[in-house]
């Protein structure tokens, strides 16, 4: 209900501060005798670290899982299976400096959660946002690739950045060749622009932004292949409500958008339908794989719109807890853009999101 | 689970198909004492029946709610307290022509629900889309209602048509002057656009898709003035990301931003951040009254599109349940556009949503 | 969250109140494709009626379900396939005297929920105990006889009267024979003891005690055999945990036990444990064949204590809602004894549980 | 889902296996401010611990608990302030020996959940018992003193052990005198007796059996004074309903009852009705302090009926994993009894349950 677990059979509670000893989860409703392996999950952690571009937080963490049940005694390094009891793992908080945030300890930080979090519970932790800091999103990977791995193998998703600081690459890249040749043109720039030419301009007007003490907003695409038609609920739990759900407790995003979606509601129904050509194939694919709520079998599509960072190197006007005006310039190690960061984060939702509806749909299968 | 349950504290679940004997629904969580006008509920209920306008479904239903349970006896027109017991009602389906869908039976009517939940479920009511029928959500109006009701007095929202078929108002309008006013506005004309002279436009465009047999996409604009700051649930349940999962699950909506949502992706940082000009006031609004996953006490705007009813009377290709090609032109009763009707649905969604956290937010409040 | 629904997979919501409109529920996880026999339904909500034997309430209600939605139209009186979408229902109150319970509008019934609804809602309904009384329990009967349909046909249970008013049948009829000879024994007497000589002086003994307006409780037993090992969820919910919450929401239920009970509890682990004899079959079933909160293939074998229905017709001492003393003869339409009409009622939560573990279990069963 | 979690405002999911790396828990639903003593907490743990009688298991742990999320950063022994987000703890198994278990790799304990856990999951974690050990709990001990804390400090319970080996302390005890004054003499004696006469009796009767390589089952008998009226949910939460899930999920329970329970089930209306004496106060407290699943401001009464550990020291006839028979000695380090470490459990669940329901009827209250 303080909504800090997300998931119906598959559920992530999440915990800890940004500065605090650590962050983690308990992953429960792993089914036992999956098998796991635990490197990929630690690959999966160290893509969303800081530091691997210019333009990230000069915060270093080791971001070392530690996993602390739920696990079948193995050899380390090698797969292990789920016991079926909850998975808890956490994430130890090693370079934390929370004096870098003494200066903030009194003072709100314009867009940000500093605010809000202080009028809901009446005192907050001041500490580089506390719980409200995306280093929460850490125990989101973990779990994230866990769900990954227990989905069926034909489940294949990417996440990239499609537009950042008003440069983007084309949007029909998202359907062209397979999932796995677009993750390596992925992972191949820091940006995570799967588009060379398109992550070069980025990377050039990032630097100019930078410089200026600013931040950009962008958007992550996402696809995902392979999911069988019959995932998701009707009618408060469709697939894609579910997905916004899940993308919309990210931070910093503003909006999301399934298959055609905005540009789909600037069209007609002539123009816009999917006809189809067999069993569950169709010509087109504007519903993002999607109709009624439940997966179709073609290609899952949508798109998450990210908000500019709101931590700028520039003086602004804001108050204090005491209502007084302040003029503040925030210090500390912040990325000029979060997205990058957040493609891990996005396929993690994603997974979890999926994983948690194919273990219902067992369900539903047999009978 | 099976996803017909929508809230935490505030729980709806519906039930009903198409063209069953009834929809309805169980509203559970209602705090005992509360005073209700079911005269008003009814009023919520009428705005979104059919045949209000020349492009609406012809369908006839007198969608009177008769209420089962949970309401201290009182006389008929009068204002009841609730119980604290689970509210049961029903809207019996009167004018039910299950026959216009003999056609259909054994065929998948592109981009609607008929392949997705034959496939997950293994069988379907054919019979208009059966629960995949938008007639399910008139029991989500009857329960909006409710939740309005319960709401401090302060909370007061609006729904409107910004976009219809490629045409729109300013968005500007969205936060021009009171919340009472674009009501009035709105609700005087049947396209249900507060800009008379954009709406006049609409009406013309939309006259010539239904002449064509064509429908219409569009975006739905949603401003609520006097919530307080503080609602919302971190980290998975923020305020916008459960909105979007409510709104998200009406029929035909394909995404969901916040403030300035995918507009402000291309923003940055210098230009996009709400500085602070009092205790929780700020000089602009682009967060759309929610920073960090909660309310900071300004206006929530957000915005919903949809996209354009996927019953066409026009031919088109489909196949049937035994993979067969087949060319389909759908008969039946249908709107030329969902968005007039959808605007009571999407404003009991956000009721629904904000009257649960207002209720979980009693349980912070005096700790 | 406001305790009107109840299981996880399969969940029921009830609604309704003693002399209101109508009392029902919404059955929703149903699988679609499940063969349902609705006679059967109607023929065990018959078995709870009043009116069966002379010691129970005179209320005539012919108690007919009335289906609302969830199932495929069928000819009526044939089985019919749910659709997997939910399964709503109710029972009009057709014989609510709420004129009988003037007389208590203002004072609390000495042992009923009276006092305590009206402290926690700061309101009741106080005709007949409004959403207290057991009326509320044939949404539950309904809903448990779908679920006793859905259970894997092995499974086969039977509960009866085993103590009432201080006289016994031999607890170790319990675990002799077999279910289906203990099922048609316990329906031979009005009182569902399935000892005759037994049940001849149970019914010696309430026509005493109706005859001084008194009542009497008792314990129903309850054997069901044919659960395969391994339904159960470690921690939290066990097995036995699930069906005691379930067994002490009845009304007038005061206690349950499983296997060897509170006897047990006066036993030593070399007179207590079960030896294996084979793969999960054991040489005794001390254990009510649940072991570590999870079935292990043996007979589910547990009792449940009912105190004395609160309604004597005697003359008693109480409060009314301004404290003031009065002295209360309550009158109405009452059971000298609530057991033989809570049978069907004890089976129904017992297969609700069944039946949410079986569909649970099916996540696990293929990983 | 998958059952390691529990409650609905206030929610604990527990998670680590016996011998694994450690055990440990997240309590979600804290509200903001609430101070929190931890070394309260610790001795709360410590109450638990073996090795505190003859009659525990030797296993030596320091049961030390660490702190990972959710306070406000204060100096160490101090009382700290909740900050409204989850609180994360963990106990490392230090001593774990799971070489003990070597021999036990591949047979199934008789009356344990070897069997029944791998029968449910196709695995098992051997050492200890895994997950389904009683070392789960210290979990439960940490949060439920968390729970006791943010009760009103009205509220205060005491758990003993009421009956132990067949000996038993006289049943009015538990409502002669304060709470305070039972805790007192509780903790005086090691056996958590708190009639000293007859817990030298049980002493000398578990000497006894401890030589035998026997164990012994037992009674736990709880009241809690101050809970007002009003507390608990209907119809399937009732108060007791859920404090008796709560009970019966503690390893070897296998009976609760509320009130006269058992007793009362073999007693007449007339004289097992409790008469109001004024507004909620009533002449006799068989109801235990619950009333239509309402609590009704008098003491809660229940009992809890634990059976004799299975661990005995006594060749039993058994099966391994491929059926065939083995002849087994449970060697490593047993409770001769597990009543005695079992009561902070037993007062653990019983606050959880108990805040869980104060933090629900918040939103009663004010409505």
């Amino acid at each position: 209900m303080a909504g800090n677990t997300w998931g119906q059979i598959l559920r992530l509670t999440t915990f800890g501060e940004s500065h605090g000893p650590a962050v983690g989860g308990v992953l429960d409703g792993v089914p036992g005798g999956v098998l796991l392996d635990l490197a990929a999950v630690q690959s999966a952690v160290n893509r969303r670290k800081t530091g691997q571009n210019p333009y990230a937080s000069s915060r270093q963490e080791s971001d070392s899982v530690e996993w602390l049940s739920g696990l079948e005694p193995g050899a380390p390094g090698q797969s292990v299976r789920a016991l079926g009891t909850p998975i808890a793992f956490l994430v130890r908080n090693t370079n934390a400096r929370p004096s870098d945030y003494d200066a903030l300890q009194d003072v709100f930080r314009p867009s940000h959660a500093d605010f809000t979090w202080w009028a809901k519970f009446g005192l907050r932790d001041a500490r580089g946002g506390g719980r409200a800091s995306a280093r929460e999103t850490v125990a989101r990977v973990v779990a994230g690739d866990v769900a990954r791995q227990l989905l069926p193998q034909s489940v294949q998703g990417v996440a990239y950045v499609e537009r950042l600081a008003g440069i983007g690459a084309d949007p029909a890249l998202l359907e062209t060749g397979s999932v796995s040749s677009l993750q390596i043109q992925t992972e191949s720039h820091p940006l995570r622009c799967p588009d060379a030419a398109v992550a070069a301009q980025m990377e050039q007007r990032l630097a100019e932004l930078k410089e200026q003490g600013d931040t950009a907003g962008g958007v992550i695409a996402v696809r995902v292949d392979g999911v069988p038609a019959g995932w998701g609920e009707p009618v408060f739990d469709k697939l894609h409500a579910v997905l916004g759900h899940a993308l919309l407790s990210i931070n910093a995003v503003k909006g999301v958008e399934f298959g055609s979606g905005f540009s789909g509601a600037e069209s007609i129904g002539s123009a816009h339908n999917d006809s189809f050509t067999g069993m569950g194939t169709t010509a087109t694919n504007r519903s993002g794989g999607i109709q009624g709520g439940i997966s179709n079998g073609n290609s899952l599509v949508f798109r998450v719109a990210f908000k500019p960072i709101a931590s700028i190197a520039q003086p602004q006007q804001t108050v204090d807890v005491y209502g007084q005006p302040q003029e503040l310039t925030v210090g500390g190690r912040h990325d000029a853009t979060v997205l990058p960061r957040a493609v891990p984060i996005v396929e993690a939702m994603t997974y979890l999101v999926l994983a948690d509806f194919y273990l219902l749909q067992r369900i539903n299968r047999t009978a």
